[in-house]
């Protein structure tokens, strides 16, 4: 069926089934709130990637619509952000023509690495994004949008940086240049913002007692707490308006004029030139600008897919598939690259105002889309009186409640140590950047993985069966036995050794499920070396993979046992010559493999002092 | 007491203690014929770390006495070994006088990184390096030493380069420069150092009958085997010397002038120039030094913990402190960067001498130290005649059995999955380094590890209890339930009911000794969703552990069963009202919570059912 085909080639088409007016007004309220968002940030982040302002908002319409078709997180949109144009940066500083050449190959490459990574379904890897490294990560990008956007919120002229630590420091230094219009105009914003927030959630309208007023009012509530962002901007720039009529008596620092035009549909260009040293042009093939490029082709799409995924996970829960996600974001960048989009991904603090906005599905960034595509080619010189207070007010009262301190307790309570990757993600992603926080908490909590693995809980205790044999008794409390614990093991057995004397070793890998050649080479030294002391090793209840891995790579048959009454059955109490003879020649031939016991004379006493 | 402290100390003046004269005999016969090895290998490799011959040397006798003071291990015996040799190479080839100086700063550094690591019981971290890998690594060192001697072997001027590759491209296109002379006394080298070897292990002496002829005839076939190294240069070296009465007459490369005299004892240099572009001296600062160095700093002391860590479990078993160890080797290389050494380690070859020739304690080490000593002072002018030839030689055969082999056909049949991380090393070794072959090879296991404890095995079987209750098991395989695996295990439950049909599902945990606050999020979540499509969910055998974790991480108290019989008694069959209500009550009032089961009715309907 060809209709079911498209359904799975664009996964988007299904939002269009029952999409209701109720849900199109929803969506086109904070497609338009995520839109008023996008224009100062994406003028924003274009300056700060060293690029003309129009190409923030070349890059903040295609992922809309692709996200739209592909994309299964109702609030995830796609665009400029910060953090990428800052990567991007780097390579966008050579002169001449070369900034937007750079940057749109660069996003053209992040996509085809995002494919690839799709492709190969490495979308799994979101999986070692542990909850405590995701509440850390957000709430550090939190708290780097919301001072980032302090200096718009004081009136501070300048741009705004992604860098906590030199942001703070710039707006420590200048607060002697804070303007009292803006500083109000910003506040205001702020508290009538987080006031119409808490009304949704009021109880207001119990208290009216007639249905058709109830309904009335809570749908008003409904649209003014919604459409709050909306409504700030266009009141302040209302007020903007009325207030600059030239340019010195504003008291507000407006957004700024536009340029108007859309981009030309184009191949990204795959050769350029740079300002060489002496002035002149230096033509850069394809290869130059690879290298150029080098490790960003693949850290930026990496961190893309990192930070995609985070926030797709921290507003779409565990329903999502990441492959689906991976190749939204990839087609975003790959077809972003045609109409001259520098890198994009997920901008969490867009995401977040689109949530805030009660979006319920991905069409709303359609809306973004068409009212992007309106600023370039008609609105453009309207958005100009939006005051910067009133947008970074939008912003920072849209992320202030992405700053996560309740699992802070739990984990407190009942798994301390897992505050570690968490606190190292935030306090990192703070200090040096969100890129470094996030690999590093990470990175800490597969050491954790690896570390479990490494340092298996061992039980050891001396037991005694029924009859008065002595015994130790070693159970790993761990599902394998792989290269990094068999150390661990085999020192843990010696100083149990130590602890409780000289007594039959039994192991019990009941719980082990697997061994690899490591473990089973030291599994045989372990062996030959109790050998020599005189201490049998009898592996208990062990799986018959284990038996044979032990087998092949050390060639010595392990001696097995069901239970520990073998034990008794093998070592003292057994009857039977011949059957103790056939049990225990194992044990003894590998001994004399190692000219411990080299005489038969000491395999007949042993066998003469258990009949 | 003070000289108690001097002993904790100083752990090797407990060798003082009884020390007999037959001790001392022993320990000298062995140290001398170990002296006798490593004044060959030192000379050739420290030509292989492309530096003067002398520094060799120098790098032979520190590690003696200081392991002698400091080491636990009678066969250990520390100093240049062809490996670390390889290693510093990297940094030796910049010009001017910098060769020593780097290769001196490393081993300093290398020392003092021991030493943290010793301090910080990081120690353990060669753990992480699997038996695969370790062949992977030696193999590709081997072979990559083994063709770095070809151009001494053939003859072929220029220095022995550290890269596979340019080494066999620049061996290729100088075969017309092979000189004979020096080919022809390099094989025949080769060959009799291999025969001599084999000597040690032949019946030679089973065919005399005479007693005393065969403790004489079996005496000096092992004076004659294990002095292999020190014959072949000697009888080269007199054979060059009567040839070679002029340069141009000398059918061989000699090595030339040998410095003669101490190293003098002096703070490694911290400062160093190296040739610059256009032929001129450029001064490096102490941080350009270590900005030169790199990775090498921290990569060369793992190794060199490894490579000691290897030999002294192979000699000396469980029984030592790894700690003391490393501090024994730590202290080597530090106290070694004083008297002009290269980094060191233990080598493996002459502790196998060493054990062979009866070491009795580590004083042994003092002997050869003594006689390391003695040759730099009085043999040096006669080293000048030993040709290069002889030198590729006793390298080319000692390398050659590091090359392993046997360890694949176990692989290949028990294991074939660890032939991988082996494979990556060994390949990734020669093309593009051994740092990079060593660390994707351990990148390669641990990202093994981290996969088994994201993707358990699941083994999710529909059974019915007596009286025909169905219910779906699903028993996770493995000892922990972490962040990265929890969505997995959520898709396995998920799978399970579409394939399956809707039925209670029972989670066996009795493996399962651990849940992280991500898993336990998730469980969380899987039982909201469950509980929404009418499907309980059980936890069977679950330690308090994880029920306390479950219980403050997601506030559910998940209703858990001793054995499926109490799953019959819990849902269909339990005749007490009260007690079903108990039991059932904290999974239906979760249920009540999330507005599934919205009024009481729906409460008392299934226990009046249940009746």
């Amino acid at each position: 069926m060809p209709l079911k085909n498209l359904d799975r080639l664009l996964p988007g088409l299904r939002w269009l089934h029952g999409y209701s007016a109720q849900d199109a007004v929803a969506d086109l309220i904070a497609g338009i709130t995520v839109g008023l968002t996008v224009l100062p940030q994406g003028l924003a982040y274009a300056t700060l990637a060293g690029l003309e302002p129009q190409y923030g908002l070349y890059s903040a319409f295609v992922g809309g619509i692709v996200y739209a078709l592909l994309g299964s997180c109702r609030q995830v949109t796609i665009g400029p952000t910060a953090l990428l144009a800052l990567m991007t940066s780097r390579h966008t500083g050579l002169g001449l023509d070369s900034g937007p050449a750079y940057g749109i190959l660069l996003c053209l490459i992040s996509g085809i690495i995002e494919l690839a990574m799709a492709v190969l379904k490495l979308g799994a890897l979101v999986d070692l994004i542990s909850l405590p490294v995701t509440v850390g990560f957000t709430s550090a990008t939190a708290v780097i949008i919301g001072t980032s956007q302090l200096k718009g919120l004081l009136g501070l002229r300048g741009g705004s940086g992604s860098d906590f630590i030199n942001t703070m420091r710039s707006v420590w230094t200048n607060l002697q240049h804070v303007r009292h219009g803006d500083l109000t105009l910003g506040l205001v914003s702020i508290t009538v913002l987080l006031l119409l927030r808490r009304l949704k959630n009021s109880k207001l309208t119990q208290r009216v007692n007639n249905l058709r007023a109830k309904q009335l009012l809570s749908g008003s509530i409904w649209v003014i707490a919604t459409g709050r962002n909306a409504l700030v901007v266009l009141i302040s720039s209302i007020l903007a308006y009325s207030q600059c009529k030239t340019k010195d008596s504003c008291p507000f620092i407006l957004t700024g004029r536009v340029k108007s035009g859309l981009p030309s549909i184009a191949l990204p260009k795959f050769e350029t030139s740079i300002l060489g040293k002496n002035g002149t042009a230096v033509t850069q093939n394809f290869e130059q600008m690879l290298t150029e490029l080098g490790p960003s082709m693949l850290i930026l799409p990496i961190i893309a897919v990192l930070g995609n995924v985070a926030i797709s996970k921290a507003f779409g829960g565990t329903g999502l598939s990441p492959t689906r996600e991976l190749v939204a974001l990839s087609m975003s960048n790959i077809c972003g690259a045609f109409c001259s989009s520098i890198p994009v991904t997920g901008s969490f603090s867009r995401s977040a105002v689109n949530h805030a906005s009660g979006v319920r599905t991905p069409i709303g960034g359609c809306y973004t889309s068409v009212l992007v595509l309106l600023a370039l080619g008609l609105l453009a010189p309207y958005f100009q009186y939006i005051p910067k207070a009133a947008l970074s007010a939008v912003i920072i009262s849209a992320v202030i409640f992405m700053i996560e301190f309740e699992v802070i307790k739990p984990l407190w309570r009942c798994s301390r140590r897992e505050l570690l990757p968490g606190a190292i993600t935030f306090v990192l992603s703070l200090a040096v950047g969100v890129e470094i926080g996030l690999l590093l908490g990470v990175g800490a909590d597969v050491s954790f993985l690896v570390y479990r693995a490494a340092r298996p809980v061992l039980n050891v205790s001396k037991l005694q069966t029924i009859n008065g044999l002595s015994y130790i008794l070693v159970r790993p409390k761990h599902s394998s036995l792989y290269f990094p614990a068999i150390e661990w093991v085999r020192s843990g057995i010696s100083k149990a050794l130590a602890t409780h004397g000289t007594a039959p070793i039994v192991l019990d890998c009941a719980q082990v499920h697997d061994f690899d050649f490591t473990a089973a080479r030291g599994m045989g030294s372990l062996y030959k070396e109790l050998a020599k002391a005189n201490v049998p090793l009898f592996l208990m209840d062990a799986h018959k993979d284990i038996t044979v891995i032990l087998k092949e790579s050390t060639g010595i048959d392990f001696p097995t046992i069901d239970c520990v009454d073998d034990l008794e059955f093998i070592l003292e109490l057994t009857p039977d010559y011949e059957l103790h003879l056939q049990v225990t020649a194992p044990l003894v031939e590998s001994r004399i493999q190692q000219k411990e016991l080299s005489t038969a004379t000491e395999l007949s006493q042993l066998a003469a002092k258990s009949i």
